[in-house]
C-alpha cells in the first residue's frame, strides 16, 4: 500500500474520538497537526514539531517521521539532509486527536538544529528555585547539556537557520 | 516575588535566543506557547497544551502548571476543578523558545480528562504493522492502556467536555 492508501475517518461524535478505534485527526486551520517526538529508549523530549495530512500519512506508511516544515513551507522527511533519521517505534495518538506522540530511535542520536542531542538543552527555575535564583524576576536560564554532538556548520553548511525572531 | 514580576527578554539575535541565558519565549499570533507535559518520573507524553504570557509566568512563580484553555478560553491552573495538580519539576525551553517542556508530578496519578492517566492510550500501527495489520487503508487504533483511573462524571459533573468535533 502507498502513504494514499492510508484513510482517515470523519470525525462525528465525542465518543467516537475520544474511545473508539477510529483514526479521525483533528487538523487545524492551518491544516496541521502537533507533533511530540520523544526517545523511545530515554523518554527525553526531541523536538516538538507539525504534520499535515500527507506527512502523517508517510509517517504511518514509512514508518519514519515526516513533518510539515512551517518556516520552510515544505513536507520535511527527517533527516533528509543530516542524516538523522527518526525511526518510529510507536505512534500515538491522544483524547480528543489534536496530537501525536512519536516515540522514535534516532540514527546518529541528535535532533536539534543546533547540535544538541535534543532541542530542549537549557531549563527555567521554577518556584522556590525562581525565587532563590532570580533577581528582580530577570531569570538565567540553566543549561542542562553543554555537549553538541555534531557541527550545524558541517552538516547544513549554508542552509537558511529556522529559528525565527 | 510575584508573577507579576517574572520579566521576559526582547528577542534579538538567532545567538542570543539558541545559544544564550536569556529567557526569551515567542508567543505565537495568538499569544501562545505550545507546552508538552510529561511524568517526571516515567518519562511518559502526558498532555500537550498551550500557555499565554499570565500562565508561563505563574507556572515559573509558584511551580505548578498553569497553561490557558482554547476551549474554555480561560486561564486554567490545572488541577483546580479535578485535584490533579502538577507540580513541576523541571521546565525546559527548546532551541528557538516556542516550545516549553514540563516535567511534572502529578497529584493522584491522572491528566487526561477522559479518566486515563495520559492524553495519550491509543496507537497507530505504522510500517510493517500498518502494512500487515490494515485492509485497504482503513486503521484500527490499538489501545495500551485500558483502565481509567478516575470517573470523569464524578469529577467533572455537567462540565462541557472539551473535546471539539
Amino acid at each position: 500500500m502507498s502513504a494514499a492508501d492510508v484513510k482517515f475517518q470523519e470525525r462525528l461524535t465525542i465518543e467516537q474520538v475520544e474511545e473508539g478505534n477510529d483514526l479521525a485527526p483533528k487538523f487545524d486551520d492551518r491544516g496541521l497537526i502537533t507533533v511530540v517526538t520523544t526517545d523511545a529508549d530515554s523518554g527525553e523530549l526531541l523536538m516538538q514539531g507539525y504534520m499535515n495530512a500527507e506527512a502523517l500519512r508517510l509517517s504511518i506508511q514509512t514508518g519514519e517521521a515526516h513533518y510539515w516544515s512551517r518556516s520552510r513551507q515544505v513536507l520535511w522527511h527527517k533527516g533528509a539532509t543530516s542524516g538523522f533519521v527518526q525511526k518510529i517505534r510507536e505512534l500515538m495518538i491522544d483524547d480528543d486527536q489534536d496530537c501525536i506522540w512519536l516515540r522514535v530511535e534516532v540514527a546518529g542520536g541528535a535532533s536539534c538544529h543546533v547540535g544538541y542531542r535534543s532541542c530542549f538543552y537549557r531549563s527555567v527555575p521554577v518556584g522556590e528555585d525562581f525565587a532563590a535564583k532570580t533577581a528582580e524576576g530577570k531569570i538565567d536560564l540553566v543549561w542542562t547539556d553543554t555537549e553538541k554532538v555534531f557541527d550545524p556548520q558541517e552538516v547544513y553548511g549554508d542552509a537558511p537557520n529556522p529559528t525565527q525572531l
